[in-house]
């Protein structure tokens, strides 16, 4: 206890500490807060315990908190509320707020239009380093951040931007036209918030303005709420990879069973839909399976192994997609090389593979058929793996969307028909053709020991 | 072209367009640019290049921009480079930078230690806010952030925090130690890079001040730098999750055809190998499959069902060990949960599957054999799923080392056997005991039709 009192007390502590209570206690606790305590704290509050709040104190004692609140934040919140509750808490914030939240939820989800905030400092060129400091020093208090500013015309159009490093490094009396530097990175209201992601990852910006059709600075978004776009994003790559549908929030392990059940059950559905066609195949093929049982030991074995080559090459196709370090290479050229890889892969596990398949399948007809199709397999799940992620993202789809799973699938789909049918030929037709040429006697023996 | 233009050029733009040229060219494209522009851009170039152009320019012409390196950026080269060229770069170093560079690569790699930069700007409790200010202007130029500042004390151990925000706002003749806030969160130089973030990521920092045993302050680690990892454990996640081994570097499609074979062949091998027993397994039950020989029919479509609802489990446990939304559970209920989830989904599966098993399989047993093993196939694979992330977890090894992948496997070993000795005894032993008991006249036609 000693040791939690010791340790700093930040508003995400808090909020976390309120958010594990009971809905009642909830709200006597939020009470206890001071006023700025509550605002900060509010923000970190996940939107349940939000809303729960929102319903349980009387709409006086939130009203200050509704509009001090981050335009971003209440944004994301009032997205979750339903409509007539937005309309009551709309109607109780200040003109300004009214019209920056509304502003804000006319952009799409997803976009940097929703991910911005509107609490940003616009210097003018005319204004002196003294000025502009003295303008900082007022609004510091209510804007999200005052290291970053932004240089705007009569227009609002942005024209320049510096750091609070070059301010206060400046001469007092040199005007913000000399100290800005002209050259402004910026992004649209409607870029997608993975690419805003990407750009202040790659600049190593703290915040990125966000401007309109007009270039008109409307927001900035910053690298705190970049981070956890970064984490959504890499939790739903690595959720498509394994079948699970991912939320809006990483809130899997506090839902209940019948969600966790829906999240998992339409991809699970799907696939077991989609192997029934591997079960077509190998009913298809019973008159070979009835020759040589053994044949059906290794039809895991190839089903699995074309399954990892192709999962491997989606994973890296799709992570090359998610961090752009695919797009040096081409799509035309990822695939070819995957396909050489999966061949190559292919030849290596058939050096483990063949001699087992050989002595286990008692034949070398078995080796070779398991052999064989091993190659056939791999490629073919290389070239699938690969493609299939650069043809959604063309088509503009999410390319993690169904990749891995539905790969591995379809891979046992193909690879057990390759399969069968080469054994089918090697162990019924060839034997046949053998005899027809009244050859069968020398080489069959040997050949189907 | 225009446009390209008019693009704002940043010193990672710059260092990307210097790393696509041919070797010899990378070094006449360096020269060309000033010394300030140099020293950022060669932060930013890949490993590869910086160590061309190492070995391509004269040293003279390094030395300066060896010497303004961000320490981190530094210890990371060195990292890589053979230890006799880092003692000849460390003898060009002034003192300073040599003992500086020296201490970050003692420590161990992804720790906060080697992540951390010497660059940060301390202050003491009795100097006032406008002394502080100009101690900031005065190293705004060679430190990494102003926006950060640190108290500290004689011993240089860390007693306060400020940000240039308070700093800025605060009375000129106010001391420090009135303004700074004591409550400071830091983390220790051995504190794995993935905590440290999670503790920026959490709490909305720019920066983490890195402290060690005795409370010194011996570094910041700072937001673009953990962007990075957060970037690089995704990855890796992923990746395992894909069975695919991860690089240091985000460096796939640079790679050649043989390392790419090389980040994959074991991963498959030992999966190849795991494969063998589920062949044994087929092997040792031949009889029940001579005898129904669609049997084989279903193998795939368990071994994947099963595969598929073990990723999602582990899929869902690993990302919530990653995002620590797992740690509200505990890891006994966590299995628990999943264990139920999988009972949950095999049921609902079963409603597709076993009609499909029974008109294909021909018989209600054969439908009945595959439904069962199926309820037991999912709830064995969902807790093996959440239960291996969570042990290796606890063993201190990497939850997504080798989760996924082992796991499908695994569960396609153990399913093919339960299937197959379920099938035996519904199919063989059932109708065997029937005929004993005298009853098979009246029910065998029915239930072996
Ligand atoms: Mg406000
Ligand atoms: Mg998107
Ligand atoms: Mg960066
Ligand atoms: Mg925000
Ligand atoms: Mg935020
Ligand atoms: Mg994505
Ligand atoms: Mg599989
Ligand atoms: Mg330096
Ligand atoms: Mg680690
Ligand atoms: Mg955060
Ligand atoms: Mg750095
Ligand atoms: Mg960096
Ligand atoms: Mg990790």
């Amino acid at each position: 206890a000693v040791k939690l009192l010791l340790e700093p007390v930040q508003p995400v502590d808090v909020a976390e500490a309120i958010g594990n209570l009971r809905q009642n206690l909830q709200a006597i606790a939020f009470r206890l807060l001071s006023k700025d305590e509550a605002i900060s704290v509010y923000e970190y509050l996940d939107t349940v315990t939000q809303q729960n709040l929102l319903s349980l104190l009387r709409s006086g004692e939130m009203q200050e908190v509704m509009e001090e609140m981050s335009p971003d934040d209440r944004a994301r919140l009032f997205e979750e509320l339903p409509a007539k509750v937005v309309r009551q808490l709309l109607d109780q914030l200040s003109p300004e707020e009214r019209k920056v939240t509304a502003e804000l939820l006319g952009y799409e989800a997803e976009t940097a239009g929703r991910l911005m905030t509107t609490e940003y400092i616009a210097l003018k060129e005319n204004q002196t380093a003294l000025e502009a400091l003295d303008i900082v020093r007022r609004r510091a208090r209510d804007t999200e951040t005052i290291y970053s500013l932004y240089v705007t015309d009569n227009e609002r159009r942005l024209t320049g931007i510096l750091s609070l490093r070059d301010l206060v490094t400046a001469d007092p009396h040199t005007l913000i036209r000399d100290v800005m530097t002209e050259e402004v990175l910026s992004v649209r209201t409607n870029t997608d918030q993975e690419k805003v992601a990407r750009t202040i990852q790659r600049y190593d910006f703290l915040a990125v303005p966000v401007v309109d059709l007009e270039q008109r600075l409307v927001g900035i978004v910053t690298v705190d709420d970049v981070i956890d776009v970064i984490e959504q994003e890499a939790t739903r790559d690595l959720y498509a990879a394994g079948a699970v549908q991912a939320g809006d929030e990483d809130d899997y392990f506090s839902s209940n069973l019948f969600t966790v059940a829906r999240r998992r059950v339409v991809w699970l559905a799907v696939l077991v839909v989609a192997s029934f066609f591997t079960s077509e195949v190998i009913a298809a093929n019973e008159e070979v399976l009835q020759k040589v049982v053994l044949l059906a030991a290794f039809i895991p074995l190839l089903g699995g192994t074309g399954g990892n080559v192709g999962a491997q090459s989606s994973t890296v196709v799709i992570r090359g997609l998610s961090t752009q370090s695919i797009s040096a290479l081409g799509p035309l050229k990822a695939v070819g090389r995957e396909a050489m890889a999966g061949a190559l892969l292919g030849i290596l596990m058939m050096i483990l593979v063949v001699p087992f398949a050989w002595w286990r399948g008692e034949s070398p007809l078995v080796g070779l058929s398991v052999g064989m199709s091993l190659l056939a397999i791999t490629t073919l799940a290389a070239t699938a793996g690969a493609a299939f992620p650069l043809l959604f993202d063309r088509m503009g789809l999410d390319p993690a969307l169904m990749s891995t799973p539905f790969i591995t699938t379809c891979t046992d789909v193909a690879g057990t028909l390759i399969y069968l049918k080469t054994a089918e030929w090697l162990l019924v037709n060839l034997p046949q053709l053998l005899t027809a040429a009244g050859i069968s006697t020398q080489i069959a023996p040997v050949l189907l020991s």
